[in-house]
């Protein structure tokens, strides 16, 4: 049995159902599901607006309310005693990768309906509001850089450049923003970037340092720094049978010397430094054509401020000096740098673990998530739960429901906690 | 003024009327063409049924008789005066590259079909039949490897074989055939790989020998020896934020190592051996999944036996050896060894290029063409012109009108005599 705080108070963490929990996760999966049993849930896709429908049909027993905001963000409000307090928000997203798993985001927007429900089966008003907050496009996998919703709600991107943002297909994101609003015409609409009391995001950790400790529980101490860059290399298209190697300007030759020089000049002995290359295009990409260009992205993240700054500002020189006989440009889409999340959620997320008798440490997030943007606008925090093997952005993504149902009761309690609170410094 | 010959008799080439073939030339490209000024006319696609279409149309005022095989190669029949003889066939293709130029193909149908309105010209009935052949999907662009007409015409690849073919949306050679075939209901019928008497194709050189050496005509000696390979490297998706790099198996770091020792492997001092990656694909291609898949060709290819032998028989080892920690699978699927064209028709090609006053050089033949398959079943020749730098496989192909004219001349008189002829060693 978990323990139970010293006041002996019922606790909405006793009213968290893992079985219906894990029942809902399993039908989300449905939605995008793939072969190869993992999800393809692209933002703003119709599997995802399908799943946006089944999360506002189970909102709907429970009495919360859903709305939307411009950038199609998706709230589902559990009223509070005071109206006229700020909402406090929990949830993460639902969009996947083009083979994602079904726990990645997924698992914060379940657990906070199951939070709430959990809250409302204690028949107590919570002083604040509390909603569910489903943010739009966390991966950026249709649509590049991701965390746009979580970035237009907190003021950091402007809704107009996000809409001119397109896919491979050439649909903007204004347009699939449309399509969207149109299917989802008859919800209430909300202002981009109301006020919020604090965020609270539950997630898979998509490392392996729970597993290996045997924890139930990360407490999630920051968000390590982020930049992103997208480099294009022009060349020349040719014949591949005719055009000899001095006469050549293979984009291709070019790219794979820049991307050597990069993983050279990334390297680090503590392996530290997360250098990703996920997207690289080739043209026209036949066979016996010489390619005369190659667009790629770059993903590189570190903990430390300085080291991401010194290694980002780089990249643009290393590409000059290894593009051979192609020419290449650089452009830096994104700089995230690293944060921290407050020191009082942080505690009252221990805390909360504790008492429920769970084993948990404070510890990074690796990855990106919605909480880094909401965390310039209000209290922030973050829950991870263990997942098998640190495997994600994979079909084979997998968690136990013991630990999918522990973050769940953990959820519950820090949510009505924060929403008791007359200022969260007091949690 | 061109040159006569000994006889004074009245030549086909004086009929070529280079105006027209220009203006055919530039009315062709209009089909597939793009925004760069070249063409995007794949092969089987509606653009190159168009193109058909208006080589037919061309071909009804000459008299000449259309007729389609099961490959869908067409054939347009200038009849002969002893209708029992196997038909003296010229041509080339008409599909191109994603973003190829005007040339390359075109050129040889429609000087083809210029030699036979010429040939028509002069009131002479040839002894053999002349057909204009137009192979199907020369390139392999969309449907690889190509030369499937030519290949399957020359009974070396089973039509069922080819049929089953699929390009990237997943349509295969037996479904494009099967449209095309009922745009084409009204064509007479001809069986796979009728008797021919002899094959000529006239192309663009693709090369620069004939420009550097101010030459009008090339009489080709030989096609170089070609392999492809298509390289698989298996690893595992991961996150980019959050898989360490000792933890990753990133497919593309183990193709890009892979890719690295085989340019080593395949660099020679000489600058002889052409060594292409043209096809690279990486899967999922998100920013920020670590590559789960790459996927790419290998066109290697090389005027020498022994050499393309041991390049070629060496790349399977090479890949397993650089693989890293992920998996690789090597496949190759096509392997044509260098060949030369016969001694009677390059003199042929090379009198009646003397004859018209032409600058011409025998050299061999850096690209693949259709005239290596029918050089398997017939006596088969080939007659370069000069195109603009070498630049072929690209919207920017540019050749001389005058050159077109000349290859057009030669090609009249060489086409008129070998149909003439009794046995090709006499001409």
């Amino acid at each position: 049995m978990a323990g139970r705080d010293a006041k002996d108070a019922p606790k909405a963490s006793a009213c968290v159902d893992g079985e219906r929990l894990w029942a809902r996760l399993m039908e989300l999966a449905s939605f995008g599901a793939t072969a190869g049993g993992g999800v393809r849930r692209l933002a703003l896709s119709r599997e995802e607006w399908a799943a946006r429908a089944k999360l506002i049909e189970w909102a709907r027993p429970i009495g919360l309310e859903p709305s939307v905001d411009p950038a199609s963000n998706l709230f589902l409000r559990l009223p509070g005693a005071d109206p006229g307090l700020a909402p406090l928000l929990i949830g993460s997203h639902l969009d996947s990768q083009p083979t994602g798993g079904k726990f990645d985001g997924a698992y914060g927007v379940v657990a906070a309906l199951e939070a709430l429900e959990a809250i409302r089966a204690l028949a107590l008003t919570p002083r604040r509001p509390i909603e569910l907050a489903i943010w739009m496009n966390e991966e950026g996998a249709r649509f590049a850089p991701g965390m746009m919703g979580s970035a237009a709600f907190a003021g950091l991107r402007g809704l107009e450049e996000i809409k001119s943002v397109r896919d491979r297909a050439g649909v903007s994101v204004g347009e699939a923003l449309a399509a969207l609003g149109e299917a989802e015409a008859a919800l209430p609409r909300r202002p981009l970037g109301f006020k919020a009391a604090g965020f609270v995001e539950a997630h898979i950790e998509q490392g392996v340092t729970l597993q290996n400790e045997g924890l139930d529980i990360g407490v999630v101490t920051g968000i390590q720094g982020k930049r992103t860059f997208r480099v294009e290399v022009t060349g020349m298209e040719s014949h591949a049978g005719a055009s000899s190697r001095a006469q050549r300007r293979d984009a291709l030759v070019s790219a794979i010397a820049i991307v050597r020089a990069l993983h050279a000049a990334m390297w680090d002995e503590e392996d530290l430094v997360r250098f990703t290359i996920g997207m690289f295009t080739v043209s026209p990409n036949a066979p016996s054509v010489v390619p005369g260009r190659v667009i790629f992205s770059i993903d590189l993240r570190h903990d430390d401020a300085d080291t991401i700054r010194r290694l980002g500002d780089a990249i643009a020189e290393i590409c000059q000096a290894a593009r051979g006989a192609c020419d290449v440009t650089v452009r830096e889409l994104l700089y995230d740098a690293p944060l921290e999340f407050p020191d009082a959620i942080r505690r009252l997320i221990g805390k909360t673990a504790s008492g429920l008798g769970l084993a948990w440490r404070e510890m990074p997030s690796p990855a990106g998530h919605d909480a880094r943007y909401l965390h310039s606008v209000c209290p922030t925090g973050m829950i991870f739960i263990p997942c098998r093997d640190g495997i994600s952005h994979n079909e084979a993504e997998e968690i136990n429901p013991i630990h999918a149902t522990a973050g769940a009761r953990v959820l519950a309690d820090v949510a009505f906690a924060l929403a008791e609170a007359k200022a969260f410094a007091e949690v």
